[in-house]
């Protein structure tokens, strides 16, 4: 039996409290697992009028989970209201990731799934991380560089080895230890996470048609290629480095299991194009499941009922999933 | 009365001339403009048992083009073998390149289609240019920032600023100059060659999030504002710079007609990644049309009767459309 999973619902004035209401509203045709919402119960009831049941802990979820959508509230988020984020709603945010992350990290729940929050708003109340995924990732007591943001939709997962730098910094911060560090940690995730067995890795390369055997640019070749080596000499099935832009069409993409691309935009530009609206972001490398929707707080359209829950339900059902590998692969082991 | 289009089939022993005959076959059904094959015609009877006509000259074609393909021969490639290029047949795509831009420069064609080539071959029999587009825009006396490769797709026309350098030496290469004459060029031939009367252009920043108010890199404020500023002073309509992951999913797209794009892969990866198999290289800021498919000569296949000529005809019909719309707007003018 899997632990219900945890959802910190993030900004109470931006979309989250919405779409973690309508997903809990799709648990049957979607088939999702039991999960716990966790934050400011009010900023629910300003968008949605379904039941909701408070809980005390994780562990009195499955009884509620069929007949109301279950809470655990923080702290309140004084008068929230839809699209208007202030500094209360900052401190719910962040008081809600913290206890799903420290509830997630002692094994009371199954998995984490974080909800969209403002970083802007975070950083004037105190938070001095780059984002949730290295909040989690500290909290895990995991090294930056062994945690992998991967981005994951319906035919395509893309991990961005380098991700919120400058494009001119990327021909410098892409050193092969770093490309092996988050290959590694990308197999790893995707046979744990995602219970491929042998993960296929497909590496864009830096420069237009991959260099073109160093015609234009050398980081194939100085950097890349040496990377591949080792990897293929620890087991791990590589292809590449390859054209970037030719690596991302239908019958392309059926070849690998996970792109490692070199920057930013070359990981989340094919992946939005094809996936806007179902993209899920997975932390890999850590000892718990996390997961979160890949989309902000969309504060401008918060509170009038057109939020889409896609990518919530796509990030609640793969955390219910890898949770569940998680526990049997324990169970066996 | 618009002239016939010439065709350069490119390499002899690539996939040009079976996707010509094939465009050729399908010329009722795709609604074709009448246009003639130059090249070696016993490349042509290698994958094809269609019937071919000689023809002297471009006014030729409209009395043959109903009943067989029309080709106009240069100087033999020898024995073609389909899949093994050699110099005989550089030499051949050469001279049709030549032969093709030469009629349509002196208007005696009504556009340019041109087939695919391998470089590494040309370069092999004295050919100088980067590519086929830099050598048409030089034998139509056009300096080459003036000149811009625009890649169209049925949902997306991209327009690379930057084009075939290293991506670490594209921050320097992005100046405000050379982004008002690519997008100036880019609204003249959306004009001219699309038909649309007042185009909207939307630019991709360089970093992430578009740098997110310079936190992330400067270009945006130092390049791309400043370009954009006096574009929309020109009366020009621009949108940006935004972030590149999120300006190419469906609903995004709708909003522009052109994404001016700071390097290759910004443009070519979304395009490819929606339009694998009917993109057409179109050259924008030309005297004359100029269209080609966006592939290679896909050597490993040709001879196999499997090539898809799908984007020689998207090219075909886009140069056929581009040529009506210059004649008319001459008639009218």
């Amino acid at each position: 039996m899997t632990a219900p999973l945890v959802l910190s619902m993030g900004d109470p004035a931006g979309i989250g409290p919405e779409i973690t209401a309508k997903a809990w509203a799709r648990r049957e045709t979607e088939a999702l697992p039991p999960f716990v919402a966790i934050g400011d119960p009010r900023a629910i009831a300003r968008v949605w009028n379904g039941p909701m049941e408070a809980v005390a802990q994780p562990s009195d979820v499955a009884a509620v989970f069929g007949r109301a959508l279950p809470v655990l509230a923080v702290p309140g988020a004084g008068d929230v209201t839809p699209g208007a984020p202030d500094l209360e709603g900052a401190r719910c945010a962040l008081q809600s990731l913290e206890l799903a992350a420290g509830l997630a990290v002692q094994g009371a729940a199954g998995a984490l799934v974080t909800g969209p929050v403002s970083k802007a708003q975070l950083y004037r109340v105190g938070f001095t991380q780059p984002g949730q995924t290295e909040f989690v990732t500290d909290r895990c007591g995991i090294a930056r560089d062994n945690a992998v943001m991967m981005l994951a939709g319906p035919s395509l997962r893309v991990v961005p080895i380098t991700t919120h730098v400058a494009l001119a910094d990327v021909p410098r911060l892409l050193t092969i230890d770093l490309v092996l560090a988050k290959a590694r940690a990308t197999v790893r995730g995707l046979r744990r996470t995602f219970g491929i067995a042998e993960p296929r890795l497909a590496f864009a390369g830096l420069n237009p048609h991959a260099g073109e055997s160093g015609e234009m640019g050398r980081e194939e070749i100085d950097v890349l290629e040496p990377a591949i080596s080792i990897l293929r000499s620890e087991g791990i099935d590589c292809a590449g480095p390859m054209a970037a832009d030719t690596m991302f069409h239908p019958r392309a993409r059926a070849r690998y299991d996970a792109a490692l691309c070199c920057y930013h935009d070359q990981a989340l530009l094919p992946l939005k194009t094809l996936h806007f609206d179902e993209g899920v972001n997975v932390t890999l490398g850590l000892p718990i499941v996390r997961t979160s929707p890949d989309h902000g707080t969309a504060f401008a359209i918060a509170g009038h009922d057109v939020a889409e829950p896609g990518a919530m339900i796509a990030a609640i059902r793969l955390a219910g999933e890898a949770a569940r590998r998680r526990t049997a692969a324990r169970a066996c082991g």
